[in-house]
């Protein structure tokens, strides 16, 4: 219980600075009990006092507590069909080292490319810890489908790898490692932040129930429902590419015909714009095209969206969220890839829509294609941020972490 | 707390009997607590005893406890295209009086039919009494959109009902009453019936997850995810009649286009079949058709069967439940229906099945068409079970009941 009221404390200021007598309020426990709390925070050094009183000085009007910025971090890497990624991510939510990698993803050795990360990593907590920070755990970001509470990447058909197990190709000293979809990801960071209050930008209207479609090759989407990811039995939810939109139409590399993928996905829409796909030639390319005015790439660009459209108005009619939100590589082409979504769905939707003549508002993700690397790390942040006694034990003792599963991060949040 | 602990002694009653020692196991109570709500829910007449003790003995070993066939009760109603029915539920799920009458809800009048749902009512809670039944809360079940917590139908176009607020139109006498869309109440039925362990039926295996299609004119869907209704935003989710399979194809009464209703609601279905479609000519006509081997009505549901398969292909690929089900008047035409659908997923769905070679298993409902109607019962019923304060005072004191939206409802359920 203890732990539990510890935790909650760090969750509650990773939303932002606080007084103690705010803390209390917002988690219902008396001032004097997070008085308590908080003692132990700072003296474990996850917390850090701000304000009129002197740093140090218990309780004084004015005070504020802020998460620290050294001790513990949370490190995000994302293994992309043409890239890699790692960050270190303070326990405020800030990105304080990030490392990339352009690679050759599509067929290549998990061994090597773990490596490779291995090696970022490695670079990165070098350089994190002149800063004082030391590592509390990684999530790895992965373009494919991940066994529920596994390391295990079923399939990832863009970068050719299948039944997958990266639990023994991931570091072991980093604290626990977790494997997830970049789409469900990307969602959770847009979720995550619109929560946080990022500088500068107002909270999402229909941040807790939206549908997020993040696009690198394939087209994954994933649903967030009353602030809850919705993962699916098998953990297999999202499948946006695969939605049949024209049942009779192209065939696509899953056996089915027609499906979104083959119309929208990235190496349809840079084919039907006249680019050849492969590695460097992407979405930037294409929207530079598309701010120049050139034709065939802006009805490459409106034949992808209505495409999209019409698999939108279908898990729009199915899901019914507040917002449809287009991130990943897609973002980019926001102001060509939007009218014609919105199209599909004023037109398709009307039903779900329950007699209001506004349909679903769709928005680009303001993260953009950095969502799922940025979730990655803020997941981890916050898989620590659930462990407080082992953060305090960690830096005491200087402990080595052992790897473990989701399951086994799972586990720690529910300590 | 007490209530509270009231409510989850009747709840784990009403999955079967238990002694005393199995409840506290169940709920992790210790067994002197039990026993003194025990001894409080058979004062209130809510449970009885059975068994080698003789009735009223406490806690000798061997003494089962089961919910009360006598005292409160549920109410369910159903107002669909063709008929209007009732019935009266007991605390165990027995169904213990049945109405139905045969109506032609399209362009009805809101008034007249509530008036003709209440005579019902009356009629079939006259009957109870004279089983020592009386009704503790209703649920209307509604072809329609309601607006989430509310008694007011958006949109009910197979009745022509639109923005219609049911709650001054029922009885304020029967107790709580709450209005649920019928593919919702269906989905639940299902869910609970499942739970239930009904004799003679194996849980099913997916049945916390599971698609369920009910189909009486429109397609409706509802989705129930980790044994909870995925209701949406609005309380909009499941319209799975208004998917998009065939984008350029036919025009739908929505607005929009190639919708799946056009190609299997079933009076596309009636109509491909070569029946007229009206009222009492309706899916049992056509499965008598498809037993005699007619190849026009064979085609027909053939048809649907592969629009209905193509819709449900990007509901799995989003969704990954465990199991689709059909339900309502589709389920009668289940041995021709679901070969199409089926086919159309294994082609359809091969990577939400995570690269199993066995795609989401679909069965038809064995409640059928019943479904709806005892989905709102056993919704009362339940809801009823939320309260036990307030059913032993209004038993003992007679009181009247005033009637609330499912808001007032759930506000009960948390107490």
């Amino acid at each position: 219980m203890r732990q539990r009221n510890l935790s909650r404390v760090l969750h509650t200021l990773a939303e932002g600075p606080l007084s103690r007598a705010a803390v209390a309020a917002r988690i219902g426990l008396t001032r004097a009990a997070v008085s308590t709390l908080v003692d132990e925070l700072l003296r474990g050094g996850l917390l850090v006092e701000r304000g009129p009183g002197r740093s140090g000085s218990v309780g004084r009007p004015g005070t504020e507590l802020l998460l620290a910025d050294r001790g513990p971090c949370g490190l995000g890497a994302e293994i992309g069909v043409d890239h890699l990624a790692v960050c270190v991510m303070d326990l405020r939510g800030d990105v304080r080292v990030r490392l990339e990698h352009v690679s050759r993803g599509q067929g290549s050795d998990p061994a090597e490319v773990l490596a490779l990360v291995g090696e970022m990593l490695r670079r990165a907590t070098a350089e994190a810890a002149q800063a004082g920070l030391s590592p509390a755990g990684l999530t790895v970001a992965v373009p494919g489908l991940v066994a529920r509470d596994t390391a295990t990447v079923l399939r990832a058909p863009n970068l050719g790898w299948h039944g997958v197990d990266l639990a023994g190709l991931l570091p072991v000293d980093l604290g626990p490692v977790a494997v997830e979809n970049e789409a469900n990801l990307g969602a959770l960071a847009e979720l995550w932040s619109a929560h946080h209050g990022t500088p500068g930008r107002d909270r999402l209207p229909g941040a807790d129930s939206f549908v997020h479609v993040s696009a690198e090759i394939g087209i994954g989407a994933a649903l967030v429902v009353d602030g809850e990811l919705l993962r699916g039995a098998h953990g297999f939810a999202g499948e946006l590419g695969h939605l049949p939109v024209h049942p009779r139409g192209r065939p696509c590399s899953c056996g089915g015909q027609g499906c979104l993928e083959t119309y929208a996905g990235a190496e349809a829409v840079l084919r039907a714009a006249g680019l050849e796909p492969g590695p460097g030639v992407r979405m930037g390319a294409l929207s530079a095209r598309c701010e120049a005015g050139e034709p065939t790439a802006l009805r490459a660009v409106r034949q992808a969206g209505t495409a999209l459209g019409i698999a939108l108005s279908g898990a729009v009619n199915l899901l019914d969220p507040r917002q449809v939100v287009i991130g990943g590589a897609l973002a980019r082409l926001a102001p060509w890839l939007l009218p014609p979504v919105s199209r599909e769905l004023a037109r398709r939707t009307s039903v779900a829509a329950g007699g209001r003549n506004s349909p679903v508002p769709v928005t680009a993700s303001p993260l953009g294609p950095d969502g799922p690397l940025l979730g990655a790390a803020m997941s981890a942040v916050r898989a620590a941020l659930d462990r407080p006694g082992e953060l305090v034990r960690g830096r005491a003792a200087g402990a080595r972490w052992t790897a473990t599963g989701l399951g086994g991060a799972a586990d720690g949040a529910s300590a």
